[in-house]
């Protein structure tokens, strides 16, 4: 009997693991206050449909070997209705500072749409992937001898060479499979992980992060999620729910300029058309004018927002019916585009974890314990 | 010899009476904490030129009467280089959010210049103020009876129905060419004045607010000011110096959601092709970040950088010859402009003073002594 | 009997008369040729519950006394559903060439929606009829006190100097009143009226012209309206239906550069979102280019789109529901908007007559019979 | 004597043809009217600096067999300052209509520089060439070795999969690097060649062609250049010259919508500020509007301007120097610029021959004699 239940919860935590892989701790676990109610997961996958993949490419140490390593990248890839729809979603871009890539956007901006995944990996491996991306979709797309209809693939990227051998181009199609048929819904694996792998961010170790928020009932019960590949600032500004953290861990900061970059992507199930998505990923701005960013100018800050509402939207028809929400009803869904950016870019670092890479260069994570330290010096800590 | 010191340091009081004749006490003399160096007088007046004018109008009380009042309105003007200079500024503009008016903005985006003064008045005044300010031109500038070259105003506004009889239509030219007459360089009045007057900010009594920011001499010396009509945000938001000041103060909070707007005027002296001033009115939109702005759907937050190096480089010339900062040595500048809007919005809330308006509605101050009270809970208070 | 048919017909042609009060021929009626299918009144009108009124103001000759005249300007305002509605369209702007004046774009940017009228006057009367949209919007609208929903009027400008006491501000609340009151449906009065008085285009008088195309039943059936206030263009490019009318007229051309600017606004029945139609908008540029515009630095080239489709799409409600035509059936619209602009600019011209104004200047009117010769000349007359 | 002449005239003709390699007759040879003064080889590359290279691959035929061909493609390479420079040029960009791709804009957009070669490729294979331009900078740059430096080529595309095996992939890095390392200036190849290859021009065969002109020594004697990749248009629309070239020759029309797209590149050695290029970019829009273009909803219609003067202004320095010429003098720039374009276009069709590729698809060249034959049905036959 013990035995049984013994084997029982072993198994359970097993299953566990294998459902929340990270089992580490987020943000609000070790006391970091944020305002508004998550979804189950505090994810972009709380937004019903969104998918989320990652290739995470790990190997060597030492000296750098441009093309032979130390390889620390990957690519990270947003469904926004899941690998097994072929159907265009209604989006936007914006973009707060332009040191970096995102293909794609010139047809995002005059479609209104987002048609496929989403991909982000590092700067030297956009190429790759956008073409990849278009092999996989006419491998799984319907019949189309001439690869009309898959053409603009939506790429994005942050700089991983301080830790990666980024000129040795790593990535290969096979890994932008790899993330794309792997992706899920549910809990989704933060830190160094897919294109975040190697990523720095205010001078921590930096990557994948993740959150959501869902809006009461009288507001219409929508769902935002938020998924960030985070590579930026300084850690002089990093501010954490307001108190000046940055400026209290001053230790192993490895760089002197807000030179990184930051990907956002920005997720709902509230019916809105392109003018009002454009907007919403504005908004992921001010997510990080509150963690203290001031956007350098090395920073490549480019935000894509898609709507999940209006299935079918871009088909085939004479007429198309939408769903609009009214522009007068958007305050609550632009609150939560900020909260959940501000709080997905400190459960990035929360999930980091310290790395060491080419030529023995090693980013600390942020110390956990540190954090709770100065929270608690600044009356922030929750628990 | 006692009466001659004495006299003295009245004569000096005196003066500075008039150097400041505000006498009020400013968010730093308050013990909040801000980073970087302000000029001497934390204005955007220190960028050497510029310089500022308000016309007030406040009369009548109690019950509205449309086109007799109350009246809580009026009119500031921003000469990029002073009422005498007839020469054009670089410069660039960006909207966080479009819910307002900023005229003569098609043309600074073509042509990368701001010619002639930015004026602020309230929402339903800027056609008059436009009109005003071309009559102004046409006065004071050279011969033209054509009127070929005096055109495209740069008129701005925020709403102050809520106070003031906006539909009674009170600004007057006249009122405009005060501001623009009496406009000077030195310390700015703050608060209730000018366009200001019958503003809200985060639910508190709002207006006008300035800061600024040198740079040390090793990013050039080069100073950036910041000049604020403050008319946006919802209370619970409110953060100041990261803490969650507007949660702990939420008494007399007189609207639900974010429906003001917010007008920043950015100025530098440092050499800044349109290009660039761009990128660095969009890093206002940090400042609010950080003051915990979501930027609401009924918000018109519009902002305008201009540079008042390159004097006459709107002058008739073959080609001239400019001095461009590199876009790599831009991000003490952004940093400036991030730090100088989250102080002049808290500047524009403690100089403002609690006001009655229309049928009897009062809009209170923030009490500095509570706010006092809040930064030291969360051990932000710096005196 | 006679008697009776006599007095009946004279009764129709007086009719006719007040329906198509100019009684003047267009380009089509001189044989210019143009593709596609006008509306009924080949004019902006076509597209169902556009209303059109202008205030002409012309008075005074001889040497400009500022402020006195001579006046040759006006008003125009288009009335996307009619005077009596109080209902916002779906909307979008787009930029040729910036030196113009469109107040309300910020707005319709972010908001998609186009509220109120739109006003076309001269460049230094953009203020007051600003202000007087608003008033007229006041004493129209229902019941609101603070004046909270009308703010943000939509009125452009082209600049009539040349022959107009532009510094004299001759247009009044009251005529922006009446342009707006005596708006009306069916055929629209072309040439020097309304705002389009004073104007020059391609060296040739210009003013207000308008054209219409309506799309075959397999697409859709819709109509697109086209209205320009044309003051644009160098003399030299002009081409007609291909022709190059411009060289081959070149007498008493009045101006050496293409320093003019022309209002464009697009208007469609077809279910368009704001992202559609700023596209819908982007194409007025192909109609002028077909004209041999190249758009000059002096020039405003300032396009407005709009559809009136999905009524009700900007009022109060939980959800919107709303039609949309696909994009890949937008080609048709796109081409009606290129001919409509092309031929609208063209009707502009042929409507327009010789006037002289301040200081005795004239400029003549696009001579009939010279440009039926130039399209002979070039294999290009229809009849 | 006579022999001399002879032998003499025999190599004039030689070195002619060493000069003018194609050997093929221009619009111009064929009578085809054009205003404004070309420079001395009517190509992009009057413009002093500017080098293009083609890789062109052209095998198999009959059906398709994804990945084995036939192939119809290329690689087309402009470099802004010839391939021996390390150094960017002042640089913007247009989209009129966004159904494509070009990678960089977003930081070229708030930069103001366009930093090293600007690729033209299919549809299909823009990543394999932009991560190739990056190795191809990695390898001829100075030691990096961190790749911070080299990381956001421009590659733009058009769709060639009605005669290539666009699915194959067949575009190589070395096709990119052969591209690069044969760029020359003097004459430029066009019709079938490059990235131009397989492209489709108003439903003759299209693909690269380019045009140039010189201002007069008072408009301050510059150059402005133009190449397109061109794959854009509906046959019924094509004018050429203001005849309707297109409707008179309707045999073997290929396709019936406006599907395709093309890539503008201007070049200027006016010394522009990114602000005046993005104006000059947008002018390309002028230029196929006078060639009937509507821009339909499938084109990705996207320009990208750049200025070669000002070199250095991107190097590392304190302050840069540069050189601006005044916005009123930029009319003789602007019509350069669109007179350019209207050339460039039709130099595109003019040396293209007609192909077979896949599927034994036709794509007939437009017949010289036929165009002759209109131009002089209406009149405008130069020759």
């Amino acid at each position: 009997m013990i035995r049984s239940l013994l084997t029982r919860t072993l198994l359970l935590l097993c299953l566990t693991n294998l459902a929340f892989p990270q089992a580490k701790p987020r943000a609000r676990d070790l006391g970091v206050p944020f305002d508004g109610t998550p979804g189950a997961n505090n994810a972009i996958t709380d937004v019903r449909g969104v998918e989320v993949g990652h290739t995470t490419l790990i190997s060597g140490s030492g000296k750098l070997k441009v093309g032979e390593g130390p390889v620390r990248t990957g690519v990270t890839a947003i469904l926004p209705r899941g690998k097994d729809a072929n159907d265009a979603v209604f989006g936007a871009w914006f973009t707060l500072n332009g040191n970096g890539e995102m293909t794609g956007t010139t047809w995002i901006e005059d479609s209104g749409f987002v048609d496929g995944p989403i991909l982000i990996t590092n700067t030297h491996s956009v190429g790759v992937v956008r073409d990849a991306v278009i092999a996989w979709k006419v491998k799984h797309g319907p019949p189309d001898p001439e690869g009309y209809w898959w053409s603009l693939s939506v790429v994005a990227e942050t700089w991983d060479g301080y830790l990666n051998d980024i000129n040795g181009f790593h990535v290969k199609p096979e890994d932008v499979f790899h993330a794309l048929d792997t992706a899920h819904g549910g809990a989704v694996e933060e830190g160094n992980v897919g294109g975040g792998t190697g990523m720095i961010c205010n001078e921590f170790k930096g990557g994948i992060g993740t959150a959501s928020r869902v809006l009461d009932s009288k507001s219409g019960g929508y769902t935002v999620g938020v998924l960030v590949q985070c590579n930026y600032g300084d850690r002089e500004q990093l501010r954490i729910a307001g108190a000046p953290v940055g400026r209290e861990i001053p230790e192993h900061a490895v760089r002197k300029d807000d030179v990184g970059s930051i990907i956002i992507v920005v997720a709902t199930d509230a019916p809105l058309i392109p003018t009002q998505l454009k907007r919403s990923a504005r908004r992921a701005s001010l997510g990080l004018g509150r963690n203290g960013s001031y956007s350098g100018d090395g920073s490549g800050d480019i935000f894509i927002a898609f709507s999940t509402a209006n299935p079918g939207a871009a088909g085939p028809k004479a007429i198309h019916n939408l769903k609009m929400l009214p522009n007068d009803q958007l305050n609550p869904l632009f609150l939560a585009t900020v909260q959940a950016t501000e709080e997905a870019v400190i459960n990035a670092m929360i999930a980091a974890e310290t790395m060491t890479g080419i030529n023995d260069r090693t980013v600390i994570a942020l110390p956990h314990d540190k954090l709770r330290d100065v929270l608690r010096k600044y009356n922030r800590l929750t628990k």
